[in-house]
């Protein structure tokens, strides 16, 4: 073609780190601690649900309504209307997406203009600042600022913190969207009650809607709490929360998402909906909406998988920090997530020149290094940055625990090797 | 909010017929000739396919690769590799999207930039329009044109067609993309070879690609064939062709499509991919790949199920086309599809004065005095055309025919009210 193929839409996102990172990844034998997905299977109730969405009513294989599965958003509503403190109606303010990444991309394309400012809270997940460019949008980056461990507590905290002048500094008459991420991805911060309340009252402030990334939010540890910004007063009219059943549900491959918000704003998301997809697989529908029934029931207890996910992948998460330690990778202890991010700082000392493209910032020639050497897959931190903020943030990986004891004695093994590195 | 919410983009595309339709078909006790799904279960082969997805490995339950499961992207390149007389790549040529309507989303949102024009051929299905200003481009129609039945032939032909010359006027200097729909939705119209000739003939003439959406490729009747456009002389090239698991398979609930094309343009929709979903569901992609290995092994023999489901939908078009002559309804013979349009003339001059809203189309009127008066649901024409062609063609109403044998024996009583008028 002598006309230009490709929109202007699509300058300078054609790259994806995931993409790269799965297949490098699989070329090689690795104990895969890359991405964000677990190597169990889902919860027997889970698996059981989707069973017989595929074996019971045989209507479950065709179209169900465009912007949810009935069942679905009427359980999603009462659920997260219980924890919002908000009355919500199913109709207008859920929208079921394509994965919590869905979602997003709903959103941006909903609400995002040519010109519009979006506030990004660096480390953020790497696909905020593409969503917000393919909308025409500009992002703008505030970085979270790391500090020191508390007194007495093992490595360092990853409890970075947001500077408040720094982040009022960012808001403009053209800023439309802040996004925030609790429990943050990669960090595995869980923002403080305190802190979203700084957030909320400059989103109010400068009239700017928050988007709330919260597809993390039952896993947390040591006692803290997910808070959702919408519940702070005032937010749940400029607040979309988004949320993720394979997150959830330890299931990411069912690919079911949603959306919550005032009506107002979630009118424009339907809109983008019925112009992309129209509608989510039904049958993967039919199964969260039963597994939400199972965990309504369960809610609270010691049997629910909103509480039993948390408590093992606690495990975990201690096990992989004491592991990636004894060999000198310095692991910040997560609040949140299913993710930990460790200091590679002495290794960037004394072994500075891997190899790697010319201006491949520390991480990834780490990262690539790892994989190739080590047997080991992580994601080079400097991924969740903006370009200029790459070099700065160059000198950690993100490790995933949502995984098999096996697996973590596999990493062991892997790790025995390194004694004497760096 | 002070400032304006929505995204510009969505200025026009806010409604959605579907939308409607559906809502006000679930609101009454309807015989639903409506959107078009089957009533009826999925093969067995497609059942147990699926349940086998969400039953074996429970790996399936988590990411797969973006761009489509292996396996399916490797057999949707050998089976369509061969149809269309094309060595394909899983990697570069095809793409699993979120159904047909998820690769037409993207197709556009890759390809089209503010300002191009894009040339949708009428009646259409009626996503391309608001997708095509979704992504800032700008709609050119040409419409089919009205042709008198072949001699001996009951009813009128549905074998509407192109004018060359007015064709060839709406390609300009800023035509990107011509959209072409063989079997169309909601004609029925087979495209024949000579007609596709002249579409490609003047795309490769103007330097224009060609979306070729095909979900109906196995609907054929009466011996029509179906042609791909891709498999013509220099036209692979600029094609990108678009199918439908759920179509074929008779399980749209599924939402699992592909595009398939190039790799020059393909590697612009996986940008778009990459950033709006990611990845589709994985197990439903596992189910495909199974239903696609058993149709290679039958391929071409009477168990074929794309040559018994068409069989099966040639007796129900038969019977519906009878059904609604006998009332006065007069249905053009479709060659393709699911569906056929009829011609309600006779009761826009025998009861013009329904009631609807004031700009409401004659045909939307009488589809909404069907569902309610005569518990019949049906989709007015006028849907797929654009406003300004919409009063030309607002005497047809389309029903589908993917139904069960049981469905239209309550159609028929339903009809059976009829007698007497109009
Ligand atoms: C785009 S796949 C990313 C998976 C994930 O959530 C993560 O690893 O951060
Ligand atoms: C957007 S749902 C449309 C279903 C369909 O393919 C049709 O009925 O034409």
């Amino acid at each position: 073609m002598a006309k230009q193929l490709q929109a202007r839409r699509l300058e300078g996102i054609d790259h994806n780190p995931w993409v790269e990172f799965i297949r490098l990844s699989k070329e090689y034998d690795v104990v895969n601690l890359g991405q964000g997905f677990p190597d169990f299977s889902p919860p027997d109730f889970a698996v059981q649900a989707f069973q017989q969405a595929t074996t019971g009513n045989f209507m479950l294989n065709q179209y169900t309504m465009a912007f949810g599965y009935p069942p679905l958003t009427k359980i999603l509503a009462s659920f997260f209307g219980k924890l919002l403190g908000q009355e919500m109606d199913p109709l207008k303010n859920v929208l079921v997406t394509v994965g919590a990444y869905g979602a997003l991309f709903t959103a941006f394309q909903a609400l995002v203009d040519e010109g519009d400012e979006v506030i990004i809270i660096e480390p953020a997940f790497d696909c905020y600042e593409p969503m917000t460019m393919m909308a025409g949008g500009c992002p703008v980056f505030v970085s979270l600022r790391p500090s020191p461990a508390p007194k007495g507590q093992l490595g360092s905290s990853n409890d970075w913190q947001l500077d408040p002048t720094e982040l009022a500094s960012k808001f403009t008459p053209r800023t439309k969207i802040l996004v925030l991420n609790t429990p943050n991805n990669p960090l595995g911060k869980v923002f403080s009650k305190k802190e979203l309340e700084l957030v909320a009252a400059l989103c109010q402030q400068h009239d700017v809607l928050c988007i709330s990334d919260e597809v993390y939010q039952w896993l947390v540890y040591d006692g803290h709490q997910h808070v959702s910004i919408a519940s702070l007063p005032g937010m749940w009219d400029r607040t979309l929360t988004i949320g993720s059943a394979g997150k959830s549900f330890s299931a990411t491959g069912w690919k079911v998402g949603w959306v919550m918000g005032p009506d107002n704003i979630m009118k424009h998301l339907r809109t983008v909906h019925q112009n992309s997809i129209f509608h989510c697989p039904t049958q993967a529908q039919a199964a969260v909406a039963q597994c939400f029934e199972r965990e309504q029931q369960h809610f609270g207890q010691p049997s629910s998988y909103f509480l039993q996910l948390p408590q093992a992948m606690g495990l975990n998460r201690d096990h992989m920090i004491q592991s990636l330690q004894s060999v000198g990778l310095k692991p910040l202890i997560p609040q949140g997530s299913y993710f930990l991010i460790a200091d590679i700082s002495d290794f960037k000392s004394s072994m500075p020149d891997l190899p790697g493209a010319m201006d491949d910032p520390y991480d990834r020639r780490f990262a690539k290094w790892m994989i190739k050497n080590k047997g080991l897959a992580a994601i080079p931190v400097s991924i969740f940055y903006s370009r200029p903020h790459q070099k700065d943030f160059d000198h950690y990986v993100r490790f995933c625990f949502v995984k098999e004891k096996t697996t973590l004695q596999a990493m062991d093994e892997r790790l025995c090797s390194w004694k004497g590195e760096p």
